[in-house]
């Protein structure tokens, strides 16, 4: 899973491991108790499922494997906070997450304390084995990634509430900026590309191996919501020309005619964000689009997606991390790709079938979980995480 | 609606107000802030909303449109808690509820306490008219009404938990009796049905009129757990021939082999009841069973359900109120029923159709909410109710 | 089954067989071969299944029972064309028929023609028993309810094809009458309702016997498209206070607008008959509106639809016969309903729950299946039966 | 589309268009009428639309445009045999295809009859254009890619027949061989892939261009029924580990046990081929997986699915044909990729989401219709498609 980590030291992993579990918690400090329970649709997650499921890989695959004596804490929570480890036992079908009101969420929390608990004891003792190390530093990865899900899912949660309640300040900061479009020109030939260096990164960032790339233009910045109202008012959501056929297969269905969290009130485009209800800024980067409204408006502007190699390599000459960004390239092994033995091996490559990879990171990914080589992955329809697009030209050489 | 109410004191309305409303908190206090947001299917509503509709009843059709300058609490909440009302405005797709963290249950709670307080205040003022004494012996019935699905709402969603959550003692009382099963004969002739007397009934109770039955026996007591196990036994979920072919088009698409709540565990049969996971006592009356497998169980014993009329001539004859019965009878109007002008006329004859008729009462029925010309309703595959079995046989002659 | 025939002549009954299988196939004489195979919705069945499903019916109940040494045509037949006979085998799933592209068209005539054959000599030998002949009785009245659905099915492909064709000349024969809507009055009593006489009935109307009935007063003709053009245009279909809740979800989910069939072309309303698209003519009567649209016409007009045993008692006193008309009566067992002994017991009981009893019979009837007993029955959301709507009132004493 | 036609004699024009016309109703000649209607499900058609539909290709983009004075044969077909092309008109929705009994298969070939005629006439005479020329060879390699739609398309329809219809000896020829497996070892580099050459090729096949492999082994043949039969014995379609998620949801909903058309009669593999049922051959290449099994199946192997530039760069030292080959590339455009103006601009680029490539070709596949750098691509759960497996592993240094 992670490259190599040579050195470790408890010490560090126990101030690593209590910064992150507590990021999650103060993530959820502006909720109320309901907001922990409900599940809008099946690819939301209550957030009290996070919580618990965060606690139960550190359980199951640390606690009770490594930790002499460990006593679970409830046996039926494998059965309820499973995730996708078809290893450890049935799960949950994952439509139904939104169907339990028990465990409650203090008795969450009561998990959480128990095995923050016993996972500090267990990292004060000195045999801290380096195979204990990758997997406590892939759990940590792991509830980042839970903790920008946890984000993303308050929002849907928030924002499909016809109340439309504000969830807290200062977590939605939009950056504004005008700043001119340019094409960044990248010439042609062989790269590198894959993760690099000596910290964590995940399987499928893996091996670093040689591509070769033809020349493109790369955009300086992302779209805007200025821009994105251009597509729109130009008949884009109306224009099939633009669309895959499944996009528009999927507009028409639902009748989109604008990203997700607009609402067109009194003439006025309005969008939702964290802390409510506000008008659309033309100068901030568009968001909540998904990988066929990103094909569309490149296609409408003359343009494309570039793909995931293209971005990683033109990555050090533009700023990146407020929007993760659509890719055209389908989520795939890399060449050499393998899956870890055991329960962890299912981490990544079962999903390699049917997503497309985003780059970057967004406003909702934790801090020091973003690099260049990050494959994030999600289905082409989905529009909840905070997306953007970054425009790409071949060269015409 | 109701029929007569010659005379009515307010101070009465008013007792009657606050013990009605209040059993509905008290019904509710054994719930964690959880338990009141889920909703695990359509038919089942989140107990906040419960809460919150039966409380819009009092704020929109009376404190609304007779208590000078009452203000609404907020107006939103008629979007939110609008059942079928048509007549007031858009409502909530029924499937969504479970998809609402707000109003939080303290929300809910303090929405129940302004309009009660606003009532009180309202109530003891001198002028109660009978107009608005009627809408409001209504709202408490339709608060009772509310009161036994929130008992039942709340056992399925307890009962859909993988750990099976004990929600109180005492409020699921099985009574045991291996009383013989005696058919009791009525002899057939014009008989007299529908609602008499001065208190208060439903719109679809009424009119008292006239009705021809041919003689019949009707069964003293209701189907036991024991019998109901003879019928599993002998093959009933597998022999088409006892079941209607929409019924029997259920029990193949759900591989039904029991009733709800019923689990196979290490070769016993345990049920889950508000207390928890009992055993399946025999002697006690089979409950939660649909009309399908009602209908198929008396056909298995080669009998039938009785229809409402026999079942309302006969009832005095035996002893009812422990569970609902299912009749053989659909949910039609009466003889020259009609529907009350305005929002309220909506409150029965919009579901005359597709639906059967259930006659008694079930331990879950609020107290002084039951008589023997009360129609209940349900569609034929719903088993979430306490729902019994009664026997009947035409006579040969 | 039938009630008794105790006197039968072989001779009549081959005449009788070979007329009413005669007449199955002149319906289909206008057909292509392609149109034998379509289905385009689950309750429609494609043309060669009825033909082959009615010559099953003889060949399994009395052939196969009663003939000699008979040999079965093709063994997989019987998984072809079983319909609901759960007693003969496992049958195919009904959604499953329109995919089937054999037994061809001409194997299933050969089909015919062989059964045919062999059920002429079994008839001409001289030992008919009273047993064989009210199966033989049973099976023609069973082909003539498939011609009712021959038709309808026929039109139900047709008229949704977008080339709209023609079937063939005078088989939709509109009556075209302007006569003045006059309310028959009936006085309440007891009555007697349910197949009286020698001839053949359906165990569904089956036993005679007494029912009361309060004053009424019943419309002496169905009610027409100008009529109901006036209930269109009075927003009738855009007004839930007309329709069962269950009937205006279906209008909101369908978007529904008019009578099945109707297209509004260039501001004209058309209306496609086996003849090709024509104009509504306003004067003949509504024709495929299901029991919501026949209840909500009803309601519009202040009246409500006659209950069954009201149109049965009525019957002799308005003319009938051109459209099946909706009861406010759901399909339910008469007292002293019994299922037959064996796989024909299956024919009408296990269909007793959620539909709609229609009576009389509609210009897609066979001639000598009526008779004023005769109770019909389909799903309140069904429309492509020759269905109308006659208007019913209670006295006001 | 096409490449380059720099010099192009009608005559020949005529030749190639008679001969792929004609091979399309060679296919059909088997057929009963009733094999030409029917749509078991959506993603396979009837086989008159596909004869509907090539024809209206020509009638479209040929004659309409550039003969003078053509007469559309009925204008109501551009509704009924439209496809994707939504440049052109409303379309039929795909899943309707199967309810449309006209227009008759008679009056298919009557079209198809006109449309040679005039293309005949068309050609015969001296001045077809380059322009028009390349959209002939599009039309021809259209139809031809329908060809083998048609032929999957009727096995799927007579194989989903509980009669396991015959259709015809000779066109499904399995090639039996026991020849050993040996990987061969192709080094890494730079190499070009994409059409190079005169003829025809799709867009999606442009540009040639240079690519980047990693060294790796491909394997001389495909897997047999054998070694597919191995995996089944081992549990491969029980155990999750070898699968991608989405495959296993599919396995698991749908009871998948063996490839598509696979029955186990009294405990022997049977396989329905296009002449009927057969003994599965172990030493033929296995047939009918998708793109989840032929992962499964080599990752259960130890292996992988080679990547399309993989098979093309190695594609002259093995020999292909036989089954379309799963690779493990997405479908995605060729760098420089470009969408071609108008409506045969939709040809290929809006499929490019969420499809895998298929590279070789099939017994079904249509002669002179297979190139090396041909495309194909289907979405990862369809099995009905004459599909095999070619292991891959990557070079360990």
């Amino acid at each position: 899973m992670e490259q190599t980590t040579s050195t470790y030291i408890p010490e560090d992993l126990l101030t690593q491991y209590t910064t992150v579990r507590n990021y999650t918690q103060f993530l959820c400090e502006p909720l109320e108790v309901e907001d922990y329970v409900v599940q809008p649709v099946a690819h939301v997650s209550p957030p009290k499922w996070h919580l618990g499921h965060t606690t139960w890989f550190f359980e199951t695959f640390i606690l009770s494997v490594y930790a002499p004596g460990y006593q679970v804490f409830n046996d039926q929570y494998n059965y309820v906070f499973n995730s996708y480890y078809e290893t450890v036992g049935a799960r949950v079908v994952r439509t139904d997450r939104g169907n339990l009101s028990r465990p409650s969420v203090a008795d969450v929390y009561h998990y959480r304390t128990y095995v923050d608990e016993q996972m500090e004891a267990f990292l004060r003792q000195a045999t801290i084995t380096e195979e204990v190390a990758k997997l406590l530093v892939l759990g940590l990865n792991h509830e980042q990634q839970h903790q920008e899900l946890l984000l993303t899912d308050i929002k849907y949660i928030l924002g499909h509430n016809p109340l439309f309640p504000r969830y807290a300040e200062g977590l939605e900061r939009e950056k504004i900026s005008a700043e001119e479009l340019i094409m960044l020109p990248i010439p042609g030939g062989q790269f590198e590309i894959g993760f690099q260096g000596s910290g964590f990164c995940y399987d499928n960032e893996l091996h670093r191996h040689t591509t070769y790339l033809h020349g493109y233009a790369i955009s300086n910045r992302l779209v805007t919501n200025g821009e994105y109202l251009d597509f729109i008012a130009d008949g884009g959501y109306q224009d099939f020309r633009y669309w895959h056929a499944e996009g528009w297969d999927w507009v028409k269905a639902h009748g989109i005619k604008a990203p997700l969290y607009w609402h067109l009130l009194d003439g006025q485009h309005m969008y939702y964000t964290l802390q409510g209800l506000a008008p659309v800024n033309p100068d901030a980067a568009v968001c909540h689009i998904n990988f066929y409204e990103a094909s569309a408006y490149a296609a409408w502007s003359g343009m494309r997606l570039p793909t995931e190699a293209e971005w990683e390599v033109a990555s050090s000459q533009f700023e990146w991390g407020e929007r993760w960004e659509w890719t055209g390239s389908a989520y795939l092994p890399y060449p050499g790709f393998e899956k870890a033995a055991g329960a962890v091996g299912e981490y990544n490559g079962k999903f390699m079938v049917n997503q497309m990879v985003l780059r970057g990171a967004s406003i909702a990914t934790s801090p020091r979980h973003s690099r260049p080589s990050y494959r994030n992955f999600f289905h082409a329809e989905h529009q909840w995480q905070f997306t953007g697009i970054r425009l790409c030209a071949s060269s015409s050489s």
